[in-house]
């Protein structure tokens, strides 16, 4: 087992922005050992206050639109204005089919090796609440470290774009020109969720596919209610491949920024973050301390098979067990930082 | 407010079939009210011994390709074969865009009047678990009322699919045939979660289509791991408008069930389907008592503030939250079938 250093020792180091700390740190956030947890509560409360500063951008797309060379040309970009960039990822596809998403070597090697720049690889075997709070703890991790501005990608399987919506300041749409109605492949809702959509791949004998697709996508948007941020939804070419329209895409996000600051819809938005990132909180704990409740655990095969056996529904059983978990001597939790 | 009936009335109406007692009961069942929560506990409570009996078919595809005409085709050649059939709908889409499906009146109109066909139109304004709640136990009163079929339909927004998948026996996917690439616009994940797939609209100019389609379907299909079920995916064309294809997909279905049922996976995906149920409500409830609760109502107010202006990390307010909770006294839930 890989040497833990002292709660110092990780604050330290990641305020110093030292890359090897902040993956060290990161790891120990994603672990799930009892005392893991309790340092990376201590580790997260000492960083807080040097946290949120600044500008979370979610990427998502359906696979094969360029993502990784999207986010290697848009992060090569932004190093190049001056800015530090993290790359973060959620993929809960794991749970079901294995795949994983940034964690192929050979993806985004120019901006793995840009002293500005800082990759990792997306964390995996975790439940779907657990990726995000991981996301969420890696991404105030790299805020500490100093990075201006952390990219979180997402691989676009079930609740994962809500769950990046639900942690990020600007959400960006990859889209493909295609043949035949352009709008078809979006899923359903998507477009209600971003703040800009990018038809990536505009270059070539593509070229002029994309120009009439995002026609296309800025009449569709005439369909859709306005955005709450109150800044219109924005659509753009670009072509990760030759880095054109990355300029465009950061004064998109610039002005966002800028215009939502102003309204205060920038500083609402990440309360409102917050207060949702609490109750996910609240649910996973109060779900952990059920499970290990002993009087719960005595009872809970008995129940489930009355239950599994269509004897009982689930609604009863599940108020008769947590009756018996109210009325158990109620315990202190061995670390408050765990779950 | 409509006056409720006695539950002996619900339960003797149900039990016999009667169409205006199934709706009123599962209006009982779909109602907030603490009062037809626990009416609502009781006949599910009378009528549990009686349900059970129904083939559940999940039935999905992306708006467009043609699922009401599809159920009502399938609902038709159903009860030609002397089949009682239900349709349900899960549809979470309401929450952000207002939509709904079912609720459109000129839908399924031929089915509607089909004595042997009762069609629920999808209940609003519900949370995802809540959607998923009323849905399980409205196919529990349609069992309970003597349909063996309960079609239900899942908008295919967000979480839907999963959750259909968690509450039925069979899941068919409909798809359509289109230019360029068939695969393109399949959610990531969701063949993993069928057990057929009908490529519809295989009528007129677009039958070659189809038929391309199903032989790309079928060739896709082997770099996907074995279903669960042990029972190959099935890939077939149909036509809902036509009508053909129908025999085939209930043969489909039928043969699925009878092999399933041999290997004992058919019971044993029902027993976890309820196992699931439980946990879920087991969530749902234990929330309840928590935000119910009057320790944690005084103070949620300054936490949430805390977490909200980034004074204090989740964890460590949920922590803090719980901790009261648990050590509050507790008192027994009013209503044992509350939620």
């Amino acid at each position: 087992m890989r040497q833990r250093l002292s709660v110092e020792t990780y604050i330290r180091g990641v305020l110093a922005g030292d890359r090897a700390t902040l993956s060290r740190a990161i790891t120990i956030v994603e672990s799930s050992l009892p005392d893991d947890r309790a340092l990376a509560a201590e580790m997260l409360r000492g960083l807080l206050p040097h946290t949120g500063k600044s500008v979370r951008i979610g990427i998502t797309g359906v696979p094969g639109v360029g993502k990784s060379t999207f986010i290697e040309a848009f992060g090569n970009y932004l190093t190049s204005l001056g800015k530090r960039v993290a790359v973060l990822a959620v993929d809960p596809s794991s749970q079901q089919s294995g795949g994983s998403i940034l964690g192929d070597k050979t993806r985004m090697e120019q901006l793995a090796r840009n002293p500005n720049a800082y990759i990792r690889p997306s964390a995996t075997n975790l439940s779907l609440g657990g990726v995000a709070r991981h996301t969420r703890e890696a991404a105030l991790l790299c805020e500490a470290a100093g990075y201006d501005i952390v990219l979180v990608e997402t691989v676009g399987v079930g609740q994962s774009e809500t769950l990046v919506k639900g942690m990020t300041d600007f959400f960006l749409l990859l889209m493909l020109a295609g043949a035949g109605d352009e709008l078809q492949g979006i899923k359903k809702g998507i477009m209600e969720m971003v703040d800009a959509v990018a038809v990536n791949k505009a270059d070539g004998s593509n070229g002029n596919a994309a120009q009439n697709a995002v026609a296309e996508y800025r009449q569709a948007l005439h369909y859709l209610p306005e955005s709450p941020s109150g800044v219109p939804i924005q659509v753009v070419a670009c072509s990760a491949a030759e880095g054109t329209g990355m300029e465009t895409i950061w004064q998109i996000i610039d002005a966002y920024c800028s215009k939502t600051t102003e309204s205060g819809f920038f500083a609402a938005n990440r309360q409102a973050q917050q207060g949702d990132w609490l109750r996910d909180q609240i649910r996973v704990s109060l779900e952990e301390r059920f499970y290990t409740n002993t009087v719960v655990r005595q009872q809970m095969a008995t129940v489930a098979e009355r239950v599994k056996s269509g004897l009982q529904l689930p609604v009863e059983a599940a108020a008769e067990l947590i009756e018996l978990f109210l009325q158990s001597p109620a315990k202190p939790a061995e670390i408050s930082g765990k779950s």
